[in-house]
């Protein structure tokens, strides 16, 4: 018999622990192993749980016993998860995660510390939560080259943009409403500034391109200037704006991680991607393309994951070193600067003639894919191309409202 | 070094030796093992291709060098594909396999051949082509009790039907279509009569469920009878009309695994999986939905799936038994019979008044959840239920000209 302890007894915490009882006759035979939940850390007291026996404060007592092999980490946050992980690691005791702060900021270390002890360190549930999409990357997709990965990273902006897309609601109004039916935070900031994306797609790039991408190396732009106006233009052209996490190796070798607003066109399968759905698009060599599509957050959802790691390390008879990566090295640009950023472009304006739009995309030497009386939308191109596209308009009186990139499928 | 026995040098094997070369460097890091790729085995000689002096006619030089650990099976067909896989496993190598009627047929066999000798029998390229499912399946998932598997399994059929639905083609000019790109067999009846999705479904049936399930258990029935004015009316009611494999486990523990067109409405992400590609929905207890998207056929992504396979066998030290299930017990009864199918339906009729559907729906005890001049959709049902509906627009004096049933999300 192993135990599984548990840290934090919040709302993934609490999830772990209902899902493995309901399910423990299941994961028993998966793991050809008999499995108990012995502790709950956690600062608080719950009386009358009918698992409060198991609660404890101090983590020094699932350090000490040799029982504990396996940790599902719930806590989040950096301080003290990383502590507290790290001492579980050094102890010999695999964990698993839903943590993407601590995974996006600390990954390398504590990958490290995994591999240095025989252990392992998972974090299945901490990108799209109940989507598998972690191990995939690196066992089923394993024979890829993967130049690039996409996502829908973020389900409460995904819920807003639907609402502006599908109901007409400005920005305001269905924030208003996310808050309202509680998908958003009252202080929303991390959703809708592009924070959470962000780490998300730290840890992909990461997982993907072999080295640690940090959150400040990212160039994270959130969905708090998305008009209603924007989203209508973007259907208009067959399209929607979706908040996208984004990573692509450039033909430099280097990548380019990116969190921002984006219209995706109708013909990708992203673009029906709506709700608090995530959803995340792989390009490989010989996939082609890929698609995981899930609930990127709430209790069972996240534990289903956590626990999904836990079986796994179950069966492991050591650390799986295809899921890691290596810190990011002094000194080396890895990450390119966002000026190396190319894309189509749809552009919204002030009112202006067609034949602008035409005239000025055949001067600067892109395609006009589609134009309206307020914007455009202008074939893939470099900074520089779509610098000079806006300059040009600005010089025939136009008036740029909004620049949104598309996102290439 | 170890090396990989390929069986069979038709499109998939190949793929499994191109992609191997691009990308060995890569999958040597991600296995940790030096591999080469030791035989070819096919009947041909391969004159000026370049891997021309690894192609063997004998399975027995590849049985006999102990340096093989690992052999991609991409023949096709149960013979003489089950003797050679069988062979390789009591040999001690662990197999990959393309072949799906293989696993539907032999899979319990081949899948406890393997566990006697301590390796591996991996499937991934099977269902889905590129798509990663099996894996994610009795990983990923471990920690639910899965209730249902519905997909869009066979690429055929889905571009023919999405033809129908976006160009409004017949089925005969759709499919002639298909035949001219290549995309269907000059007899395809392996795809539009939906044999190929039913062997996909048992494989999926029986690793969710534990226990082999036979083509012959499951009730198929294939795209030849859909006509253009189906398609148009499950376009009226919001939905599209695909075939679809589903598994779904009933109240009394039995399984139902079914192919048929069925209408899935818009609000699914399945409805909008167009083209060749596949995509498969999973429900489970924690996860509530989640779904796999991408290229069910083709060279390199299936290549992308065995080769996949390899690459998490090489780094297996023993037989994987969640990736496995029992044979079907001998006169026990764990498919359901067809009888016990219940879901919402589409009838096709001739004109009729839209009171009736509402005035007999309400004998029935069914809700109305749709209706026009040539037909309605009513809520879930059993076959009794359907069957009495269906006898009333009968003594109505309403001619059914089809039925269809819709998929619950």
């Amino acid at each position: 018999m192993k135990k599984i302890a548990v840290l934090g007894y919040g709302v993934v915490g609490s999830g772990v622990v209902e899902l493995f009882y309901r399910n423990q006759k299941k994961i028993e035979i998966n793991t050809g192993e008999q499995l108990e939940i012995g502790y709950i850390l956690d600062l608080r007291e719950f009386p009358g749980d009918p698992y409060a026996d198991r609660v404890v404060h101090d983590i020094q007592v699932i350090l000490d016993d040799p029982e504990v092999g396996y940790v599902a980490e719930c806590m989040g946050g950096v301080n003290p998860a990383f502590e507290f992980v790290k001492r579980c690691l050094e102890s010999g005791k695999s964990v698993a995660t839903s943590n993407k702060q601590l995974v996006a900021e600390k990954g390398d270390i504590l990958l490290e510390t995994a591999k240095q002890h025989g252990v392992n360190f998972f974090f299945e549930a901490s990108v799209g939560g109940a989507i598998p999409i972690i191990r995939p990357l690196h066992t089923c997709l394993a024979a890829n080259d993967i130049s690039s990965v996409a996502g829908i990273l973020n389900g409460t902006t995904n819920f807003i943009l639907e609402k502006m897309f599908c109901d007409n609601m400005g920005f305001a109004d269905a924030l208003e409403l996310a808050q309202k039916l509680g998908y958003a935070e009252k202080d929303p900031s991390a959703d809708v500034d592009g924070g959470d994306a962000c780490r998300k797609i730290c840890i992909l790039s990461s997982l993907v391109f072999g080295k640690h991408v940090y959150p400040d190396q990212v160039y994270t732009k959130g969905i708090r200037d998305i008009t209603l106006e924007d989203v209508q233009l973007a259907q208009k052209f067959g399209g929607a704006v979706k908040l996208i996490g984004a990573v692509k190796r450039l033909d430099d070798g280097k990548i380019l991680p990116t969190v921002m607003p984006m219209v995706v066109m109708n013909e990708s399968l992203l673009s029906h991607v709506n709700g608090v759905f995530n959803a995340v698009m792989v390009w490989g060599d010989g996939i082609d393309k890929t698609m995981f599509y899930g609930r990127g957050a709430g209790k069972l959802p996240t534990a289903s994951a956590v626990l999904g790691d836990i079986i796994d390390e179950v069966k492991q008879t050591g650390t799986v070193l295809s899921q890691s990566w290596e810190p990011a090295e002094e000194g080396v640009d890895f990450v390119a600067p966002i000026d190396a950023f190319s894309a189509p472009r749809c552009y919204r304006t002030s009112p202006c003639g067609k034949g602008v739009f035409a005239k000025i995309a055949a001067e600067v030497g892109v395609e006009l894919l589609g134009s309206a009386e307020n914007g455009c939308m202008i074939s893939v191109c470099d900074q520089k191309t779509a610098e000079a596209y806006k300059q040009k308009l600005a010089q025939e009186g136009v008036t740029i409202l909004s620049r949104i990139p598309v996102l290439e499928d």
